[in-house]
Order: C-alpha cells, then structure tokens, then sequence
C-alpha cells in the first residue's frame, strides 16, 4: 500500500499499534477511529467523492495491515468507513467519516461503563463471584456490584502463565472488594461456593463462541457443571466479523519459557512445551454476554455484528474471503 | 501411650515416620510394618497371648499417632494387626504377626510392578495419554504402555504451585517416553487429542471417590466431557476404612507463598489466597481403578477395603468411631 | 406527576389497574392501549407537537406506574408511544397514537388464537401432553391439538400452594379434554409417559430465560432429562424488553400462610417458610417459544423484542436505566 | 397356613401388624424378629430339629404373609430364619434363632444412632441441607450434624399431598435446628443455596436405586444438576432381597382424595387424579448410601443384601421366586 | 388452478418437478425461479399491474403444488415473488421478477462454493472429518478442506437402507479424499478419532431443529457425547419458512422391501417395518451451519428466513396458516 | 501340548470348537465341560493326585486354546476345574471333576430360563421395548414379559452388516410377539416411544462394560439421552475374568464384503472399509445387568466374577498374565 499523501500522523498511529505502543482492545479501535477522523480532516486532495473514497480506503487498509489479529481494529475500522455507504458526494463523505470516527470513541469509551452498569444488576445480593485472568470491563462489573452490595467476596484465579490474575487482585482490593487468589487448578474445589462467573472476551465468534483466556473454558465447564451462571461481558468490538465467513479465531502459542525456566528447559532438552494463550468456550456453557448494546444471549452474537457492522459484512459475506484479504481500496470504488 | 518396653528400633521407626524422614505411601506403609515385625521378633515379655496382644496393640497405637493423615499408615496397622484375629496361642499370634509383615513388605512392593502391568494392558496403540501432577504408579505405567508401543505422546501439567509436573516430565522423558508440558489451564484445551487419561490417587475412599492432588477433578471433568477415558492407579494401600464410617479425607491447605511470592502479599495485605492440596473426584468420572487387586470399576472400592482389611473393618464398624481413636490396645483384648 | 389535564377516563383505567381491578397480562395490555388512545381521543391542549408527545409522556408515566412489575403494561405503553417516533405535526401524532394502540388491541386480542393455531400444529398424534400451573394461551394450545386429534391426555399438576391447577383441569374438562390431576411431586414419575410439556409464561427475558409459576423450571429439567419437548406458548407482550439492560425479573415472594395453615405457624415459631411465586428456566430446557409472531428458538427472544419495541428499546438502552426510571416525558421531548 | 400350636403372643403381633397398629420399618422389623423369638422360646413340640425347623417355617409365612410389601418384614424374618442354617440338632437350631432374633433387635435399635454419627461426620461445617418427606434417620443425621456445628440451615419441602414435611420441621425445630418450609415445586429454586440432600429410602434395590415418597427423584435430580451432593440414610433391613430376582418394588396408588377434596372432584367428575405414594431414584443421582453396616456408593446395595441375608438370598436366587411365594415351611424342610 | 394463458414451456417445468425428473434441492428451486421468470418474459395478458400479479399469483400456486414437501420449491417462488411487493406499476413488476428470478438462480449457484470455502476454513489442519448419508455440499465442504491440507481421512456411513454413503465415497475418492466406509451402526465406534462431523440438511427449521437423512441425529448425539464439532451445510433454501407458523416438517415413511427383501416379508406376515426416511437433530448438538450468508449457530436459522424471506413470512404470518394452503394469487391481490 | 492320552472323544469336541461347528457361548462352555467331564471319566492313568491334576491342567489347556476370544470357553474350564483346589486324593479330585462339570452344564442350561423370570419382571405393563441384533437370552426374556403381558410391541433393529435383526424377528413373530424391524439408524427416532431396552451381550468385563454387537452402545447412549431403561441380560458366563488384570476384549473387524459388495468394492479401490464385530458399552448406560444369579448394577459385574470363578481368579492375579498364557497344566501341579 502506498503510503503517498496520507497525513504524518496518521502513520504514526499505524505505527503505535504494529508496534504495540498503542496496546488494549479498546484503545487500538479509538486510535484507528482517530487516524480515520484525521484522514479525513486533513484530507487535500480533489473534492471528489470516488478519490475521496479511494483515499479512505487507502488509509483502512494501512490500519488494519499493522495487526491483523487485533480484532477491534478492523471493528473500529469497519465501524467508521461503513459511514460512506450512503455519502451521495464529497462534501457529505467527509463529515460522515469524521462523525462517524467520532461516534465510534465516544462509544467505545462509554461501553465499559455501561456493561458494568448492567451486568451489575444480574448479580443477586451477597453473591460469591469468579473471575478468571485479568478484564477491565469485568473488574469494572464487579466492583460497580460490590458498591451495589451485590458482591461478597471474588475468587481471582492467578492465571498461569503470566499471572494476570494478579492484576485483578490488585484493582480489586483497592477497589475495597474483598479477594481471595486460588491456583488455577483450584476452580472446581471452590465452585460449590460459588454464585456467579464474570469474565471478560478476547474475541466473540458469530456463533456465540468465545475465545479468551487459555483455561477460560474449563472454568465455564466447572460453572456449568454446578449450575453456576457464567456472564461474559464484552464490548461489541470484540465480535469478529470475520467468522462469519468460517475465519476461526487464530490461537497464539506463546514460548516455552513462560511455562518452565528457560534453564530447567536446556537440562530437560527432550521436554516439549506447549503454551497456546487462548481457548474457546462453546456458547452453550455462556448464560449471557453482556455487551454496550444489551444483555444477550451468545447465541445472538451475530445480532451484534449485524447492528454494528451491517454493510461492512454485506461486503465480506460478498466476498467470502477471509478479512485480511478485503482491501477496502476496491470495495469503495 | 507408654513406650515402656518397645523396642528402640520400633521407636525410631515411629519418629522416622513422624519427622517425614520416612515419606511416600509405600514406604510409610512399608516403614510400619517393619516396625510390628520387630516388635514382634524382639518381644520380651510374657509368652502370654493376651499380654502379646495387648503388647502389639501399644505397638500399632504409636505408629499410627505418627501421621494420623497418611493412610497408607493405618492400613499397613491394620493390615498386620489383623493376623492376630484366629490366633489360638502366643507362638501362632507372634508368627503371624511377622509373616502378615513380610506378606505387607513384599506385596507392596510388587504392587507398582503389577498395577503397571494391567493398567498398560488397558491402552490401545498409538494412543495420547494426559497425566495430572506426579505418581510413580502413573509413570511406570505410561512408561510399560510406551515399551509396548501403546503411547506415543504424554501430556503432563505443570501442576501449580509446587511444579510435580516437572518431575514427571523428567522421568518420563528419562524414560524416553516423549513428554509435552502443559499449564493446568491448558488441560481442555489439549483434551481433544487426548485418548487416556491415567492419574495415581492420594486416597480413595469407600464410596469410589478419589482424592488427588488439586486439579485432579477438573482433569477428570474436562475427560468424562471430551467421552476420554480415567483410569485412576493406586496401591490398595491408598484405599481408606475410616471413610466407611464416614470419616471425611482431610484437605490440607498450605501456605498463601505457594501461590504468590511473600512480597507480593506483604504488598497486597488485603488479598487473601486459598491453597487446597487436594480436590475429590467423584466415581462417575472415573473408568475404573487399577490397583494390584485388579481392574476394578471406583464402586467396587468397598470390596478392595473387604479384601484387604476385612476383620479390621468389622472392628472399626461396631465402633462407628474416626479411626484416629480406635485404640487398638482395646480392641486386641 | 401531575395529573392535570389528563382525561378523567384514562385517570379511572389507571386506577383500575393499581387497584387489581384489571388484572391478567393481556387485559392490562389492552387497557393501557386504550387509555392512551383516550388520552389522545381527548386530548384538549394547544394543536402543537412538542406539547402533545410531553402530554401522552406524562400519560404513559401515570400508567406505567400503576403497577411497575407487570410486563404487558410497559410493553403496551412503550408499542403505542413508539408510533410517535415519525411524526412531523401534531396531527399524525395524535392519529398515530389511536391507530397504533388499535392495533396493540387487535393484536393482543388474536394473540392467544394464533399461537394456539401454531403451538397445535408442533403436537403430534395421539400424544400425552403435561402442562403446569394455569396458563390461558396453553390451555387454549392444548384445546386445540385435541380438537384435530393429537393429544390424548393431558396431566396437570395441582400448582401448590394455590392450586392454579385446579382451574386448568376445570377448563380443560370443560373443552372434553382427558385431564390427570397430579401432586407437583409426580411430575417425574409420569415423565416417561409424556411427550410435550406446554406452559405458559409470565416473563421471558432477552436471553430467553422464562420466568413462570414456581416448578416450572423443575418440569423442564425433567421433561429435558427424559427428550420430552418443552414449548412454552407466550404472546409477544410478555417479553421484558428492560432484561436487555440488564434487569432480573422480580421474584416475588408471598405469604407463608399461603403455604402452611395460619395455627400451624403459630404454634411453630422457629419455622420459616419461603415462598417464591415465580422460578426461572433456563433457556437450554425450553426447545421452542410459540409467540403470535411464530416459533422460535428462546435465544431468539431478543429478535420478538426488536420487531415489537425496536424504537423503545433504543431508547432504553441509551438510557441503561431501569425501565421504572425512564420517563417518557422526558423521552419524548 | 394353619395356626395350630403357634402360641398366643405371636399371633398377636401377626394381627398387629397386619392391622397396622404396628407401623414404621423399625417397628415392623422388631416386632417380627420379637414373634419369632417367642415362638421358639414358647415351642412346646417335639424335641426333633425336622419338625422345629417346620415350626419356625410356618411361624415365617404367617409373619410375612401381614404385611406383603412392608420391605423390614420378610428382612427381619429371613435374617433370624438364617441362622437354623447351620442347626446341628434341636437344642442348638432353638437357641441360634432366640440369639438371632436378639441380634436384630439390638442392631435395629442402633442403627440410626451409628447412622446419623457416620452420616453426619459427611457434612462440611456451615452447610445448609435440604430434606424431603419425613424420615427418622435423617432427621437424626441433621440433628446430630447441627450439633456439631456442620449444619446452619435445613430446608424441608412441605411434601403434599400429606404434608409429612411439617413433622419434619416440627422434629427439627424442636431439636434447635433452624428449618426453613418450602413448597415441594421451589426445590429447585432453592438448590443453588443447598450444600447437602440428605434423605431417607423406602426401599433400596439390588441394583442401588432408592424407592422413597414421590418427589424423591425430583429432588436428586435438581441436586445432581447443580453438583450437590445427595445422601440416602437408611437402615440395612431398607435393603430389599427380592429384587435381587427381579421383583419391582410395587408403587402405592393412594386415595384421589388426598389431592383434591371430595367435593370438588364430584364437581368436576370428568377429571381423574393419579397420586402415586413413592417414585424410584436412580444410582447415578446419589452419592453415598449411609446404612450402619457403612458409608457405601449405591451400587455396593447388593453387599448389604449379602451380609445381611447371605443364606436367604441363595434360597430365593434358587427359587428365582417372587418372596411373597417363598414359603418358609418347605425351605427348611 | 387453471392453466389457462400460462406458457407451455412453464408448464413443461410444473411437470418436470411433479415427475421428478428435476430433481435435487438446488435444481427444483432453480427450476422453479425459471418458470416464473419464463412466466414474466412471455406474458401476454394486458400490461395491467393488477392482472400481472394475479397471473403470477397463478403460476406460483400451480409450481408450488407440483411437490409440496421440496422445502426449496416455496423458497425459490417466494424469493422470486417477494419482489413485486414494491412494484408501483406493470412494467417495474414485470422486470421485477425477471431480475429476482435472475438473481435467485445466480446465488444458488454459487451457494455451494461459497459454503465449501466458508466451512472448509472451519476445520484445523490433519482433520478426520465424519459425514453422514449423501450431500453435495457436504462433499463439497470436505474435498475443499482435503485440497487445504485440513482433511485426512473422512469416514462415510454406508446409510441404510439406500446405502448413499457410496455414492459419498465414490465422490470423495474421486476427489483424491481417503474415505473409509462404515456400517451406520459403527459411528460411535470411531467417534472417538473424529474431529469433525460434517452433514448437510434436508430442511432447516426456524427453531434450528435440522431435519436430515435418518440417522443424522444418532451420529450428532455420538459427537456431542464425544465433544466432537458438528457442522451443518446447507443452502439458505433449505431453511423452512412455514415451520415459523409451527408446521412440522413431515417424515415420509418410505416402503418396507427397502429394509427387508420383498419374499423375506412374505415369509414373515406378522413383521411389520417401519422405513423413515429423516430424522430431526435438535439445535443443542449442533455447532453451527453454514450457509452461504455465513457461519451461524443453529439457534439464528430465523435470521436467515428473515433474511431471505422477510415478505413472504410477513404475509404467512398474518395467515398463520400452512404454507399450501397460501395462495399466491390471492396474497398478490 | 501334547494330546498323548487324551481320550478321543475330548479331542473330537476340541476339534469341534476349534473348527466352529460348536457355537454359540452357552454351547461352546457346555461342550467343554462335558469334555472335562469325559477326561476324568475315561482317565486311565496311575491314580495319583498330582499326575492326574497335570493331566487335567492338559486337557484344560488344549479346550481353551480351541478358541482363545470366546469367553464362555475359559469360563466354562475355569469353573470346572477350580474343584480341584480342596481335592485331598486322586478319588476326591476325580469326582469333582465331574459333579462341577455336570453343576456347569445344569446352571447353564437353567440361566436362560432364570435371567429370563427375572428380567421380565422388571418390565411393567403395556412396554414397549427395542432390541438390537440377536440374543437368545433376550429373545427368551421378551417373549417371557410378552406372555405376561408386559410388552405389547418390540423394535428390532436390523442390525447391519449380518442382518442378525431378522432372526430376533423372526423368533419373535413366531412366538407370537408384535415386532417391528427397523433400520439401525431408526434408533433415535422410536425411542420416544420405547419404555425399555434390552440387550444382550458377548462378554461383560470387570468393570461392568458391556461388549455387544456393533451398534449397542450407540443404542445405549440414545436410551439414555431419552430416560429409556437399558437392561443387560447375560449368563455368568459372559463376564470374563482376564479383564480383571487389565486385558481389553478384543474387537474383531470382519471383511469389507460384509458393508459393501465384492464388485462394488473393486470398482472403487481406494475406499477403505472398517467394519468391527463389537463395541464397548461403558456401564453408566446400562441400568442393571440380569444374571441367573441376580440383577445387579453393572458394577457389580466383578461379583458375580468372584462368585463364579474365586479360586481361577486368584490364579490369575497371582500371574498378572493374560489368560491365553496361563497353563493350567502348571497352575495344578
């Protein structure tokens, strides 16, 4: 992609994300709004709308090519150009991509809170809460119902390898809510107790699957096992478009090292290690995923992506190419 | 209970076991019975039954005050003590006492030999095998499965916090069985490949539960979902009695440092951690129990504890009491 | 609210429906639909748009406030307001008004014969159907299916503590259906027998959870473990478009005296009692919900909810308030 | 059966139970080995062990022939006939059946005692316990668990259509224990909350399932759902043999009076009632059988039978007879 | 329906479809949007809106009628139908139907291309893939998978009575796929080395429910016990729009000498045979279908109606009467 | 082995087994036992116990090898010979021999009729039941429950690829008993309607797995999912005393010809066809196993080993070997 008359700090977006100076779901999707609204904004070349839209799908395709897995960004991406759809000239093109990036921000940012807000209210008084790993959104949740004095006590699961767990404890106790950290392995001994899984998403498939966490759906299993209601909650950009056309969420396997000390590995040079960072819980061990848009059930996923994204996948529905491939160049012509 | 009179070398038995210098199921087990062999051998006093029996009732009571936890330490007792129920004279008691002895000594050490045996013989070709933590009995048996070309691949969990995966990986892989670790939480993630899962046992108790090490019902959860096969390995001397009068098996749980480093949770003083060693699995999860006995279904426990211990059985039923207050100077009277 | 300027006949429905003079979800529905129709009818202000829609939003609110927990009085209000969303003058509104809460009317009034006409259709021949506690909407469905000759008998629990049983046997006998009276706790026992349970439904929420007479979510699991289908026959009025926020469904809990006689408590004064109205089925028990729009799988309750309240539901989740906080007269400004 | 020469006293405990005056299995049971005692100690025949043996053979059928379906009876019966199997001569044939008979008597008084210890020391401390019908032995087992603190709260279902909770949740208020009355259909409202089931049998089969009032699976079932644990509590002469061959345990079909009153079924008098007495709780849904012979998974029931009624059972299985055509007079011929 | 004024050429299709010489899903729905394209190229009536409609009306009835259970035929004429509900005028109805007819057949042709890359990208890398019976898109599926290096081996039941399976492995073969035939009842033999099943359907219901060659829900309730993936392939007009209104998709009972030799009944009156030719797999043990409009969970086939259909389910909604029973020419008055 | 002085009519019935002329489980364990029998009968060696144990230990070893998979065979040896293990002199020996043979072939020839009482009387009235493939003992059983009218109709499956449902149907009809022969995979589709399954087995192993027919497990499992009761009806010879020490049963896998037609086959040579005899039935699927010696749960399968085989079996526990390497010939010296 041609990089020819994109505005300077458009690129330096595109290269805080591929290099991971820009991190998090929530804040790759708001930086790609940004870096569209300024696209458009500094705009200078011919006030036609077939170049216009050229030029905007130039731009996409070089946000969404510097982290093709991260799936916010073509959500945010998405979210933003789909805007044009309608645009009838050059002037009306403009300012939709810059309401439209605007929109997609403020959503984005007001999401978190409004998950918490409502999935709050799903949790009974006194309850004993489980949360696996570490999600910002399902701290939020359970400190918004602590406050509410719905929540008693969290069982924070320390997460293996990276201890991410950890994390959660520490937001959670400052957040005054009463923690207590168990190895991974303990979910099923502490189940009994408890009364409702919250947890976060990496990914969300249009078939209500959803990837997070390696571990994520053994504790959904456990749940389900003792009829323990398990919430996800998760805002609407982490449902992937792309699976509706087959694309399976790719799993990352991450080094050894993480799992055993890089010297215990040099002295046992037959053990292999296998460190994949995410698993899939199927939709029928999820009681609901709650979304900025509603309480679902995550058999209704696709609804999301339907709501959010309509013409976008009408494209790669057409197309029926995994979303990489999709280069917005050609689709805006 | 007086020690007048023991043998000093039954004493230092005693506190060997009591200092966990003596460690491990089988050699507890082993350690015991020695013990009332001795006590038997070097008996000084009247050649009197009643008072022989009295005497090795005293014997048994300071064994098992040892560690009253460890079952494998009142069922050697027991096992031993036993020998005295259709003795008609001082020579005949004091001759089965070392003979039950020895009988215990050798048995249990074919035990792991045999279990390996028939448990290997239950795996079919170029099968995937998963273990949980670290059991001799397990090892030795995927290692036979593996000399007769039934496994080809083990998966091992770390098993967090004390890393007992590793020692398996290490003997396995010493053993040239090809070993791949895994974090606990990976353990569903994996399952879908996974033809066996094969786990030794802490202590199974009289209705077919199996107590191991925390993790061990999640492993057999994930198994009893994926249709893959359990098959628990265990000495008959990990089957234990006071659970036919109810007694509950211990969970112990050990030291929040375990979990997380002492800095941290000085730093963190609000967060609690729980560190069970043990869960409970329960009979339905499980295919069947190995022990050297045979090939039995977890239901069948009962006929294991029938088999081995049968008048000790009798004894600890009319008195429906824990087995820790069985003395068994009474009950020899 | 003030109550000034509201017609006396809207003032004398709402009252009707605080006090329980109209009570049962579709008369409630109904006469909501027609107090605003009313209210419009009457309507004596300035000929000015912005006066008019604050007008019927303080009518709306004086309604809704009658009786907060009753699903069809929001549903009822939230379809016929929603007809405002479009208008440009004064006129079309009010117009809008009175044609949209005829049509509420005429919907709600052939609610019961549709779904009895599709729900029938799902029975075949010759089958044994159990239904439990009193549900109109079913008793006509199971009406029906015996008229063309597909059910034969039916069982119908006694619904302790009150019976609502009684009535469902009385009116099915009535019809010359073969009705079984049965204690709540023989539901099991006759399961094997049976080959679909229909009942009713008080609410069902967005994840298509159904909340319905207490036992009824243990019918379901029964009916689940044995394959016998679930159908629950609900008119689209039931759906609680505030459980897309996040709200539970209020289970009431009633007299205890409903449960054990008056003296028997008194002369018991340790025992408590607890009894709920209501429990909550999960939708994995339930295999399809027959509403006057068609059948369709309980996660697709969301999908009822968008098609009847689209322009409320927006609002609502703009809001992510609780529904008994929105008012409409701010709404509709 | 001719009466001739069977004295006085043991026909009236024949006529006792067979008019119900004796009642409870507890009773029954003793009242039956109690004749029999009497009927050897009174035996006023010929001192020849072929005619004493006929003697207690027709004592045996009248005994049994009462009460046909009360399972204690021909179990208290057979297990003192037992003991003529190993009968040398008159003398000794005469003194094992006045020794046996006291046996049973003694054991069957201590049972529940050993029971509720055994029961009770399987609940974790803190527990809430859920409880269905009224059962002696687990009103015990609670009693005896909230003394030791392991019980916080029970609840006990009102068990229609006759109400037997009440005397449940008189028993235990009385007893201290805090008891909540619920409706039988809100069982599996409240499980969620619920640690333990703990209740009584009816029957147990050779095969471990558990006959006990209707509503008894209802309850496993929902506990099973949510992984808590059930527990039966019941006495070995609850163990019935003959099912060992096939037998049924037959279901009691009780008045339709108890359901709905006389009145308004002559009302209605199209509408049938069906009120079984018992339903059958599968294996698979309990977790432990509690008898005083041990705490023992439901599928180990056919060694309580075993030991309980060894010689018995070898007379039947030759018979493959229905016991009630069992005659007594000819096996001991 | 008289045949008056309708082209030759369009009746020559009628009877086509009636003789089953056009025969397929695919190919009668293709058909079908051709006659009623031919339909609207010959007209000859007056060029009056109302009359077109009414003659297309005829047409649609008479195709419909030819085979009443081919879920494909009203899929096809309603989709082609549905596009005169805008028409203002004759000449915008006439071209109307031309270019949804067009437009019909275009997107069934690429229908199965589309979901063999779609679903093929479903399935990881050294897959062994089971299939059930014979379906186009589902070898289709398969063979893109196998190209991708994703499929090894696939396993093909041989299908009873009509052995279809070797019409599947004689395709797969062809194709370069390894395939192993099995007899139906071996499915659950070789689930466990299954890491697909991959089926297509005869009729998709609203609720999800997949009605396909008898056997398909064994093999999907094998793989749900067995956590193996089932996916469904199938054209969106296989999806049924009057199982909406509640219609049961009727199961043909086919002849007895399929299933037993013709002299083998005559030698055995008394034998009856039931031959059924589909069977129905709930949504619960599928994990999604694939249609050409994208990977959903069963649970949203009624999006896909909606979708494809949304006028024509409008109108038999308001009719809530079975879809042959609809009459066009009416509808379209 | 040698066959020096064995008399010629045991080598006759040897050669008898071996060349499949004898067959059939209960044929096969007879004619052995009649061989044992004519061994000791026409011995003709010095009358010294340990010649003639040897000599007995060859004629033990030559039968079994006769056919080293047909359980009844061992079993029927095994029994047998046991009597030798209290046999003081040569007389003693050679009698038991006898009387335990002539024992063996009376309970064997009685057990079809025993499990056949005893098994229908666990049906009720008006059942109907499915049966799969061909059993004697559950063709008796039904017939049985039909005289007394417990069975009103039965579903047989064909039973691919040996067609084996015919002669189950055939016996059937001729016994008057309505049979309906479906495909076998109809089975899902009329369990709806089947109350009970009862079935068969070749051979049941000590954990209580059923080995059946190809097909039975799936039927197993789809009673399962359906509460449909599963009945095992089996001699006590059928359980077999290797897979104690681990051995699994062997799977047989027959000729493709019998799945697809030799020419068929040729003409398509890349497809691989599978075709196994049996499949394992795991014991959570079965309800309760009928033996002549009791029902039991499947569990239990290792008493009725232990009843029938005590001594053999400790034995072989001692080897740890499989059964085809003991050599009786050494056991018994």
């Amino acid at each position: 992609m041609s990089e020819a008359g994109i505005p300077p700090r458009v690129l330096e977006i595109a290269e805080g994300i591929r290099s991971m100076k820009i991190r998090g779901a929530g804040k790759i999707g708001r930086a790609a709004a940004e870096a569209l609204k300024i696209a458009a904004e500094e705009y200078a070349g011919p006030r036609d709308l077939q170049v216009f839209k050229k030029y905007i799908g130039r731009v996409a395709d070089i946000l969404i090519s510097t982290r093709p897995t991260a799936v916010s960004l073509p959500n945010a991406v998405m979210f933003v150009v789909s805007a044009l759809k309608n645009a009838q000239d050059y002037e009306s093109a403009r300012s939709s991509i810059i309401g439209s990036a605007n929109r997609f921000i403020e959503e984005s940012l007001s999401a978190v809170k409004k998950i918490s807000e409502m999935a709050a209210r799903r949790i009974k008084e006194n309850s004993i809460v489980l949360t696996h790993c570490h999600s910002s959104v399902a701290v939020s949740t359970i400190t918004e119902a602590y406050r509410q004095g719905r929540v008693v006590k969290v069982y924070s699961t320390e997460t293996r390898p990276f201890y991410q767990g950890r994390i959660t404890a520490t937001q959670l106790i400052n957040n005054g809510v009463p923690v207590v950290q168990i190895p991974d392995s303990a979910v099923r001994y502490v189940m009994g107790e408890v009364d409702y899984v919250v947890i976060g998403a990496d990914t969300v498939a249009s078939n209500g699957a959803v990837v997070n966490k390696i571990g994520t759906s053994q504790v959904a299993l456990a749940a389900k096992e003792a009829r323990v209601r398990v919430y996800v909650v998760a805002e609407s950009y982490k449902f992937s478009p792309v699976t509706l056309v087959g694309e399976l969420v790719p799993i990352e396997f991450r080094d050894p090292t993480e799992v055993v000390p890089e010297d215990w590995l040099k002295q046992h040079p037959g053990v292999k290690v296998l460190n994949p960072s995410f698993d899939v819980t199927p939709p029928e061990y999820i009681d609901a995923i709650v979304t900025e848009i509603g309480v679902i059930p995550p058999q209704a996923a696709i609804l999301v992506l339907m709501e959010r994204l309509g013409w976008a996948l009408e494209k790669i529905k057409q197309g029926v190419s995994t979303f990489t491939s999709i280069r917005f160049e050609d689709l805006l012509e």
